[in-house]
């Protein structure tokens, strides 16, 4: 019989915290960090961007998948912080610091929490944003298992990139993986057992799990005159539908290009018996960027094209093309918004 | 029979969201607001606090209360801005804007949403804050009812007040109200039905529902130079136990001081048949402010003597004295920390 596991109720809200605190990371910018009512933190240009994502248990994510896999705190942490720096990164500029409120069942595991610190750290450390830190929290109970993280971040005197200011002649291009998250969710609903997995799928799901936005892809598109940018968090299509609309454009995309995103998925795919291109245009939680350029200027480290940006001329629909023709023709309405 | 009621699950996000936005205030900090990935604030003075706090049905509200009265959305709305905003009054700020995350059961009226924006908007009015406007938010289903907000705010230039900087001599002082909200938790959790309740009864109802902090009060300290303070979020004695402990002092009330606290609240006492006194020392909900300022300084308008900060000269417990007596000798243990 294993020994009794510590719960969250058998610990004060101070235990608790002086168990959390070492397992985060400190950044210069926090002038001031937890410990009073709220933290102060840098805003060197004189603004500060601001975002909130909550991930709620059987929302968002599921503790125990179909196939076996167990989501982890240092999953969950890591996942707070991925999809919070990539709403800073999408509008060009660079996380500062991230507030976190977590509710709990009074039954969570306190090695859960811990490790939930570890992967908020882990995160902000790999997707290299080590200037944030995570200034403040708030701890609560509840009957599932929810997480808000609110994220500030800086400019740095940049103008912000916007959903709304792509031009006729544009051209459209992506950061970051595109449909690996959905393959990976389709392998954790699936009946293949985890650790049947080869390497390869393995790393799908890891990109649904703790997925890797391309956070140096943001502010390097606001540096060369992006003019508009939103991150893909919904799926290509529906995010490039409110782009489109946001714009007043057509978004027009390349099927060699969409097909080269799709490649990399095909074992996945055979695997599961489907096709791999759904993900790709309806898979959004990779958390990569959808931007569109002037066209001629030599697009930023990490951006590859993707289609091309047109005025609108007939009623837009969803606003959003493949090879000329309206995407919810070719058999994917259900993605768009 | 009644009409079928429009619930969350019959509308999109997009169209829940043009039900809310026209019932948000807007202020010329908030440089961009809803609709892109982040919203910009500004920060004038180059630094921006930030606080996060999370309010779940069950745990830090009810929806049916036992004597009868139902949460509303708009309470709910007040009372997520209010305990905010409360957070940057005690760092002696004021705040610029909330970003705002609602997570709903699927049969969550719409007409509770909408109330729950009013509320929002009007504790923001009502408060002190018109600067402030809600400039984001993330909406999500879940199975209970959680609200977060993350606040930003300003100190115009001025250093932020602590929990840590309170002196042996200094001034004791509180703002707002101590205990209302306690004594409007009991009348909720009585059998006394609402409607019997007299007017001034109902008000201690409206101060737990409703909560009102005393927002030009913590601007007004720091100026005058208060050298600690802090949100009493949790009950006057155990929030003293905190700044105390943080300031390496002992904090000694005067119990006449309290009386004058607890004298409106003998009615509800009375008819309920408790002591009122463990609702000032031990209630919190009203976020009101406990500060400490240097002997001597004519105390900013709203604050009220409370008692003198000492030097710790034996182990100082919880550091809170009533009169020289340690407060857990008095009777009130269960309130210390």
């Amino acid at each position: 019989m294993p020994a009794e596991q510590l719960t969250v109720q058998d610990l004060s809200e101070s235990e608790l915290l002086a168990r959390i605190f070492p397992r985060l990371n400190h950044s210069p910018g926090v002038l001031l960090g937890p410990g009073d009512d709220a933290a102060l933190i840098a805003a060197p240009d004189g603004r500060t961007l601001i975002s909130i994502d909550t991930q709620t248990q059987d929302q968002d994510f599921r503790l125990d998948w179909n196939n076996g896999y167990q989501t982890s705190g240092y999953d969950v942490g890591w996942k707070a912080a991925a999809q919070n720096l990539s709403d800073i990164n999408a509008m060009g500029g660079s996380a500062t610091s991230l507030v976190v409120s977590l509710t709990m069942p009074p039954v969570t595991p306190v090695e859960w929490v811990e490790a939930f610190a570890d992967g908020l750290t882990a995160a902000i450390i790999a997707l290299g944003a080590p200037d944030c830190s995570v200034a403040g929290g708030d701890l609560g109970r509840g009957r599932e298992l929810a997480v808000t993280v609110a994220v500030v971040g800086t400019l740095d005197g940049l103008a912000p990139v916007l959903r709304s200011g792509a031009k006729p002649g544009d051209t459209i291009a992506v950061a970051g993986t595109l449909g690996r998250a959905a393959a990976g969710w389709a392998l954790l609903e699936s009946d293949i057992r985890m650790d049947s997995l080869s390497s390869e799928l393995r790393g799908l799901v890891e990109s649904q799990c703790r997925p890797v936005p391309p956070l140096a892809a943001g502010p390097a598109a606001a540096r060369v005159g992006a003019t508009a940018m939103l991150d893909i968090s919904d799926g290509l299509l529906r995010d490039a539908s409110r782009l489109a609309g946001a714009s007043d454009v057509v978004l027009d995309f390349d099927p060699v290009a969409l097909k080269v995103h799709a490649l990399p998925l095909e074992p996945a795919a055979a695997r599961l018996g489907v096709d791999a291109m759904p993900w790709v245009l309806g898979g959004g939680e990779d958390h990569g960027l959808l931007a569109t350029f002037p066209a001629g200027i030599q697009l930023p480290q990490g951006f590859t094209a993707i289609g091309s940006v047109q005025a609108v001329v007939e009623p837009p629909g969803s606003g959003v093309r493949i090879a000329g023709q309206a995407a919810d023709t070719v058999g994917w309405d259900h993605f768009a918004d």
